[in-house]
């Protein structure tokens, strides 16, 4: 008789983003003549840039010609796309990589939950908490995590390292030593970053314990400070302890359109085993590569013409970020976040729960956010908004806030 | 100090058509002046109908405005694809499926590949031998597959069930019983089929024993013959013992446009525990959804105009494989396949092995096909090729080989 994973009856619930998603809906059907705006799921509104759309045209003009038509791709994807993300994202910042050490993949949120199946199942993880739920939730999956414990809201076995407005959300460095740390930079929920030193910090402590280190810097396009760093690999001894991953969801806006990378250094080994040669591995065994007009889409991000227009389009957000931070700022509420992020991070107020701010946000002011406990027991009396909305919707919103 | 999945470290050498590129790729760069033609990798050669053509226009036009943009799909995939794919593949044969019944992803490579995830470690599989790799080289990274014995080129745990000539390629049951079983029908390598009696004793078999078939039926668009089920669930009691796997890729060109679904019907419960319900959490948490632009392009594969061009596509690869057949067999060679498949499968003539069969293809013809040992031990002696070609180019293999 066939088993299943039972790992899988031990998650609580379901997925954050379903419950808010579901809620949401419930009050739109029972109140049709309320304008709800979402800055909840870190979703964007604009279109492609048009440098995008021209090349994805291009690219289905080529799948129309048995000439020019593209069946399965390379496994670790197109070298044109593979070549365009090492000159722009990383040659630039003074890190050197190889062609083989880029993976091309249908997004950030695959890869960080697939990458677990390279790693064993005793392996301890540590999570910035709060912090996207992807991590845990497949770990869990995995069997990494232990039981879950409800009073605590937390798995017995992995190491939260509270992130909070106290230590100014910066991980400390925990009791246990983890095997992998889960960082993610700029952080979703919380919207701060680490600089350069803390990272350092993070990096050296990696290859002395022999831990790694899964960097998530899906957010990498919307920092603006300079001592913030825009890749792991921008600090020394990187490329023996850590995996990035990048994702062209929130600086291109291809939420819809699925678009990814993972960097895995060759040079990161375990016991003489390359990390890079398991993961080529995996993704030649079970994953088939993007689809190539999304993958020639992916190149024309890094035409000139694409990263103008994709230049706008982060800025576009960043005031919305700015008018978020500034008008609950005003209205008096503790905000952080919203300067490296397109996430801003509020204290509930009246220390109210976070799920009980979530009920007053969308039934006093018809806004969607999304509940802060909901990404870790520390993120309990916080709130996330998102910058993503429209400049429109979000005037909106901010204004029905500091109306009161 | 983090451990890697140490089950990484059992697999023999690379995936199997990585292999079979890297030879070809060695064989063209030192004879530059030879006309390699291949029918090797069953990957489509014809150009996107122009109905596919039209709706990915069309899409991508979409996504270059705001209020017709699509950001993150829902977590199943978008209804119109699933209602399309109800309406057209499952209706019309008498199988009722619910919209919350299909998973829509990024193909059935990946779905065969990491539907796995939602099984217990400990579950014994059953696979056709031969049979594609993806399989048992994934079970295998799970730690279901025990050993590999390299004398034997087995798997300690796996159970083989020998598709071969002498049982015309139809499996036995198994001595043992195994908790899953995989079949892929029309099966890849062999291109032959089960009829729908035979395939109804497997699901008797495993509602009997409690046993869940994986059904791999990517290549159901390319049957010919009446007693033929396109579907397992045209099998009575399939919904309580198994799970279905469709892909866009033979049957619509999509291998580099990457489109697939999988089935499981609510009804396939383990312990009271429902799978879609576990498959529905795993899709929500590891995956992001296949881009809409490719989600619209599949719904134009179900359109009139889509329906008949993609019926022209498959007769003018079928076209391929009668020319194959006959070919080779007016060569004097046995074969078998290429009726209600893509894929002719040949005996190697005196007893010679599958790669030392495919170096004389290679060499002597110019032709890359793939060992049929590389998908299992009984694959030995038998070699695959597959009608994926163009129409000049398989003329001209086929003219090679019976000019001896």
């Amino acid at each position: 008789m066939f088993q299943i994973n039972e790992n899988y009856l031990k998650l609580p619930g379901s997925y954050l983003f379903s419950t808010v998603g579901r809620k949401s809906r419930e009050f739109i059907e029972a109140n049709p003549d309320k304008k709800v705006i979402s800055l909840g799921i870190g979703d964007v509104t604009q279109p492609l840039a048009p440098a995008v759309i021209e090349a994805l045209h291009k690219a289905v003009d080529e799948m129309a010609n048995a000439d020019t038509f593209h069946g399965y791709a390379p496994d670790l994807g197109y070298e044109f796309l593979r070549k365009a993300i090492i000159d722009n994202d990383y040659k630039p910042r003074g890190v050197d990589l190889a062609l083989d050490e880029i993976f091309i993949s249908d997004g950030a949120k695959s890869d960080s939950g697939n990458i677990g199946d390279i790693f064993g199942p005793d392996n301890v993880i540590a999570v910035c908490d709060p912090v996207y739920p992807v991590y845990v939730d497949t770990n869990a999956m995995a069997g990494r995590t232990g039981d879950y414990v409800t009073e605590e809201e937390k798995w017995s076995k992995v190491i939260y390292m509270p992130c909070t407005a106290e230590n100014h959300f910066v991980p400390a460095i925990p009791e246990q030593t983890p095997d992998m740390i889960y960082i993610c930079c700029p952080n979703n929920p919380t919207g701060t970053t680490l600089t350069r030193d803390e990272l350092q910090t993070w990096v050296d402590y990696a290859n002395e314990h022999k831990s790694v280190i899964i960097y998530d810097a899906a957010y990498e396009a919307y920092i603006s400070e300079e001592d913030v760093p825009h890749s792991i690999y921008e600090c020394e001894g990187a490329d023996t302890c850590a995996i990035e991953m990048r994702s062209f969801s929130k600086n291109a806006g291809f939420t819809g359109t699925r678009l990814g990378f993972t960097v895995i250094p060759k040079k990161l080994v375990c016991n003489g085993t390359s990390l890079n040669s398991l993961w080529a591995r995996r993704h030649g065994t079970k994953f088939n590569g993007a689809p190539y007009i999304i993958q020639k889409a992916g190149e024309a991000v890094y035409s000139e013409a694409g990263k103008q227009q994709t230049k706008e389009q982060i800025a576009y957000y960043m005031r919305n970020a700015k008018m978020i931070r500034e008008g609950l700022q005003n209205a008096g509420f503790e905000v952080f976040g919203g300067v490296n992020a397109p996430y801003i991070w509020m204290k509930t107020p009246d220390q109210m729960s976070s799920w009980d701010f979530f009920d007053v946000m969308l039934e006093k002011y018809n806004i969607v956010g999304t509940p802060g406990s909901g990404f870790g027991p520390s993120g309990e009396g916080y709130f996330r908004l998102t910058a993503f909305g429209s400049l429109e919707n979000t005037q909106e919103a901010i204004g029905r806030i500091t109306k009161g």
